[in-house]
């Protein structure tokens, strides 16, 4: 597979890190947003991997964008747009939503940061859910100002982030919960911190609004950090893989509903709430799903997916495998795949053909077990 | 400036192209549209832009994706979207149209193509109109399904692109009239062929629905090409400059409006139809626009611009520089920037900062001349 350059220009918007992480060695980016998420600082895939799971790294994620919904009907809009029920939603917590549309297709899956009934925050994956929003805030006549704020997210990732936390923010942030944010004072600057992060190895995301004092604190957690190994890094394909995280575009889109996507648990159809999709949902319910998110073991040592891939059982398409990865922890490739019905029930070995070659899988369980 | 790679994954699609441009050694990406857009193959971009102004060049456009509007409301939907007027569109006409949000904001520049009242294409520049047309239909309740087809377009830029193209269709090409759109048979299967591109060098985009036929015909005209010298290509940075063909994402975005963008052709206030933003741009219109998108010329030899610079005079800001390249016309830097008000009508000289030197510019008209 060859490699091409990103062609860098003001429409894939750098971060206030980039300049930083260009000269820590970035290696590769993805886009998100718009916007340069890096996807490698050098070393091998293990390397990184073993270094996420042992000691701290820092992430430019700046590229999950927030958007911004304030007014009268924000919360009305905002759970226009998704199936969970976020009535009773508090100050202070952080609620993962599938944002869908009028059939219940995915056009999102956030972290929706309320404030208050009337300010909102969507932190979002890789889609213009800004225009959505305004789209229906417009058709609905809807009383709110929908905005993207320049927040620049920077996570502390890794078992020793709260170590390194501590250094910086006392005692205090220890006592944060998982999913709650809390403001914390760094210097003279307030900082919103969120228990939260793209891996499941623990740690923060911090939503840096003052660019300035944001700068400073990246400088000082890396000055800091170096007792615990400290380095730059940024969302992990074997990590993310191993731990089920799932990566809109990647794993699910349009064409896909919250159920096949295995995220039921945020699907609240029973109480008295008004959102997109709602009937379309309730049906797929009584009928069941056609085709649901599953994982997959593949007897190969290493596999470089960059489109969907058939899953074969006697030459018949039974699914697709969408992200896939070498795991080091199974010794084998593992990924995620949308697999038909009844085969994610039934669980059956299939055949994956790549570069000519047949191996075989199985369909599994996620999480990996 | 440090280079990094194009992380590839399935939320980065690649189109039915991509696998033949790695093999002609395409060397740098862009994402556009969530695709792999290319942006370079080799090659100084003097070298590819001569040979551009000079022969025929296939590009790899399908990041310019479609959103189809189909039924009943289709017009009534895509009218309110843009403030051109679209009520006497013709069949077999395409429509350079700015789609701008309720404050007159753009959201995009699409080129929008009629098949009848109830059907529509919108071939979207960067940014998911879609969701913004589905937020609106929803919101306003239409009666409209809105898609994204996989139309994968292929362009066919440069001065021989009709010698080439007469090959292979035959004389009836050459009678296609600018902006306009025919079906063309190739072999058994017919392709909608528009004479458009993003160039100043002429010839046409297929919008390429047949994948089998279409790389079929992109391999035939690599075969057919070879006695006008054809090469791969891409839309490029010097020729897009100098021919002053505006980037959405770079040159102009939401917070800019179609006045400011010298897009006032495109504003159509004086008509009875209803459209988004309508209101905003009879006041914008009154009251004068207090920014505008200008040319500049500055004594620089070179430029990397990836993000916007700041044009001092006497250290105030007076606008800033939103796309750059050296021209190889001009014998020196041009870009297009926006310019404050006085300073696009006075036009005085700037300073812009670059790398902590000082050098000297002026504002000019767009085009440049």
């Amino acid at each position: 597979m060859s490699n091409q350059y990103v062609a860098k220009s003001r429409r894939l918007r750098s971060t206030i890190y980039s300049s930083r992480i260009e000269n820590q060695g970035v290696t590769s980016y993805t886009i998100y947003n718009h916007m340069l998420l890096p996807a490698g600082f050098g070393g091998s895939l293990e390397e990184t991997y073993n270094h996420l799971k042992n000691y701290v790294q820092i992430w430019d994620v700046a590229a999950e964008r927030q958007i911004e919904i304030i007014g009268r009907d924000a919360y009305q809009l905002v759970q226009l747009m998704t199936c969970r029920d976020l009535s009773n939603a508090k100050e202070g917590k952080c609620y993962y939503c599938p944002i869908i549309d009028e059939n219940g297709g995915m056009i999102n899956d956030p972290v929706v940061l309320k404030f208050n009934s009337e300010k909102w925050w969507i932190s979002i994956a890789d889609s213009d859910v800004m225009l959505f929003a305004k789209g229906l805030a417009i058709g609905k006549n809807l009383e709110v100002s929908i905005t993207e704020p320049d927040v620049n997210i920077m996570a502390v990732q890794g078992p020793k982030a709260f170590n390194l936390l501590e250094k910086i923010f006392g005692k205090e942030i220890l006592d944060l919960k998982f999913y709650n944010y809390k403001y914390y004072n760094f210097k003279k600057t307030k900082h919103l911190i969120a228990r939260s992060g793209w891996s499941k190895q623990g740690g923060v995301e911090i939503y840096v609004e003052d660019s300035k004092s944001g700068l400073e604190l990246y400088d000082l957690l890396f000055e800091e950090g170096k007792e615990f190994n400290v380095k730059p890094g940024c969302p992990h394909l074997i990590e993310r893989i191993e731990g089920a995280l799932l990566s809109y575009g990647n794993d699910m889109g349009i064409n896909d509903n919250p159920f096949e996507c295995g995220l039921e648990k945020f699907v609240n159809l029973e109480n008295d709430i008004e959102f997109l999709g709602k009937e379309n949902l309730i049906k797929i319910k009584e009928n069941g799903i056609n085709k649901k998110l599953m994982g997959v073991k593949i007897n190969l040592e290493k596999i470089n997916l960059r489109s969907s891939i058939d899953l074969q059982i006697d030459d018949k398409k039974i699914g697709e495998i969408r992200s896939a990865v070498f795991s080091p922890t199974f010794n084998m490739v593992i990924g995620i795949a949308m697999i038909n019905k009844p085969y994610f029930i039934t669980k059956d070995k299939f055949d994956i053909i790549i570069e000519n070659k047949k191996y075989k899988g199985e369909i599994c369980d996620i999480p990996f077990v």
